[in-house]
């Protein structure tokens, strides 16, 4: 059972979980150095609850002690209640979904005990946008993705906008990191797995003519720059979803990363 | 030829159009009153004055001059330098890309001529995100869609954010806005086009299913309910994209609308 705690001061020590959850540099460090992440809103605490993310702390105005009655029952940590005043004093903006969590992070598996059993993996180097991140999960989910590599730099899907875009998919598709982007390909091969990278180069095989092959990893590559010569190298296949020959003259030289991802695997699934 | 006028005062009030752009209630507001909209970082700001945009005023650092000189040689407006601790505080943050130009909105189509020589259409109903609304015109310009129908309440495809994850796409792709949710299919319907309503239902008609017609109208929901009932009802058909069989154990129940409108266009070109 969760010990209600009333808190007055936005500077109440024991919530310097929360602080200022905006501050995007801040907030990495912090979640990292401290192995927590945050949950924001009823239905992504319940969906982290469920998933078995053990609970370090939850924060809320008064009004959402009622709604969440029955999980605050079952968790065994403190239970702050704040007025939206100071609510907003701490996180740095009015929250309008009223319920925080702060979380403790699992280990993550290695990447060949992710894959042993996948048939169908997303590999995502270096994405930097937290929201694209977010977006890719739901797909994942939504289309029959079985996990998720990121490189080493690939941004976190437990950020807090990663969650929420996601809404929640980050706790249902299991994912690793790779710990090398050199050889990381390579345990994905060992794992049998066909790589096939997906590039806006309208001279790459068409995604229709692609050999999916029984495993199969789709490569997706960073926002600006798309994936490293390097990753495209190491990859059995390059593989183009087919463009308008009209985007070129309204400016538009590729998909963006979400949107490719969702054709991709979209293809995948019926394939 | 720009005017150049050195800004040493955020308080300047000839400045106005670049104050607070991440406050969305102001922005909306004040863009709206004075019929402008802001485009930001030097690839857009181009692409928007060569769409014939007419330009307000320009606000840069120092640094940005000698890149846009060609541009700054073609434009009569002011063009207004401020050093990075004055242009943040003007516009509330660190302005990294350095280069912001206001530019003058321009009088939107009447939906009927708008559609009147467009074969594939999109429809937005009530989108809220500007990111969503930038990323579906990218993802129009790349698969071949001819000009985007927002409701009368769906986000401003000129708002900054919208601009930015559009990568200027919203410049590229012809579009107009409703006066009237009631009857505004009416006048798609009139024009020959075939609406087909897209929803997560997957009791609707598969998309590899649907009947396309030689014109057609793809019809999107809002994030949170997605289509209204009305619109809904008002369709020829309803057309679903299939999702796994294991999305709903996951938690997911629909695809983000991005997601949905890539697979749908994509679709659709290739058809
Ligand atoms: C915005 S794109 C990167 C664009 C970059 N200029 C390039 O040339 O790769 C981000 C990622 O989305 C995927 N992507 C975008 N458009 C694509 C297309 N038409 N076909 C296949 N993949 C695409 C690729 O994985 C790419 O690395
Ligand atoms: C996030 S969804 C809205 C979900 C909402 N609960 C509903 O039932 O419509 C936003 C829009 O994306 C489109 N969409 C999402 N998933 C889809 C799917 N599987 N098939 C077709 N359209 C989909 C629809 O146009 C929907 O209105």
């Amino acid at each position: 059972m969760g010990r209600l705690i009333t808190v007055a001061d936005s500077a109440d020590p024991r919530l310097a979980d929360y602080v200022r959850l905006r501050d995007v540099q801040l907030r990495k460090s912090l979640e990292a150095e401290h192995g927590l992440f945050i949950a924001e809103g009823e239905k992504v605490i319940r969906r982290a609850v469920e998933t078995g993310y053990p609970v370090r702390s939850l924060l809320m105005a008064p009004r959402w002690l009622d709604p969440l009655a029955d999980l605050l029952e079952r968790v065994d940590a403190p239970v702050y209640v704040a007025d939206d005043a100071v609510l907003e004093g701490i996180v740095g903006f009015p929250v309008h979904r009223g319920a925080l969590a702060s979380m403790a992070r699992r280990p993550l598996p290695p990447v060949p005990e992710l894959v042993a059993d996948a048939r169908r993996v997303l590999v995502l180097e270096d994405l930097v946008d937290h929201g694209n991140v977010g977006a890719i999960f739901r797909c994942a989910a939504a289309l029959g993705v079985d996990a998720v590599v990121l490189s080493p730099r690939c941004a976190d899907p437990l950020y807090r906008r990663s969650v929420k875009v996601s809404m929640g998919a980050v706790f249902a598709i299991p994912y690793a990191r790779m710990t090398d982007w050199h050889h990381g390909l390579g345990e994905l091969r060992a794992a049998g797995h066909r790589l096939l990278a997906l590039t806006p180069d309208q001279s790459a095989v068409p995604i229709e003519k692609a050999v999916w092959g029984e495993r199969v990893a789709l490569m997706l590559g960073t926002e600006g720059d798309g994936l490293s010569s390097r990753w495209l190298k190491a990859a059995d296949e390059a593989v183009c979803i087919p463009m308008s020959p009209g985007a070129m003259a309204r400016g538009v030289d590729s998909l963006n990363v979400v949107a490719a991802a969702s054709i991709a695997c979209y293809g995948l699934m019926r394939s």
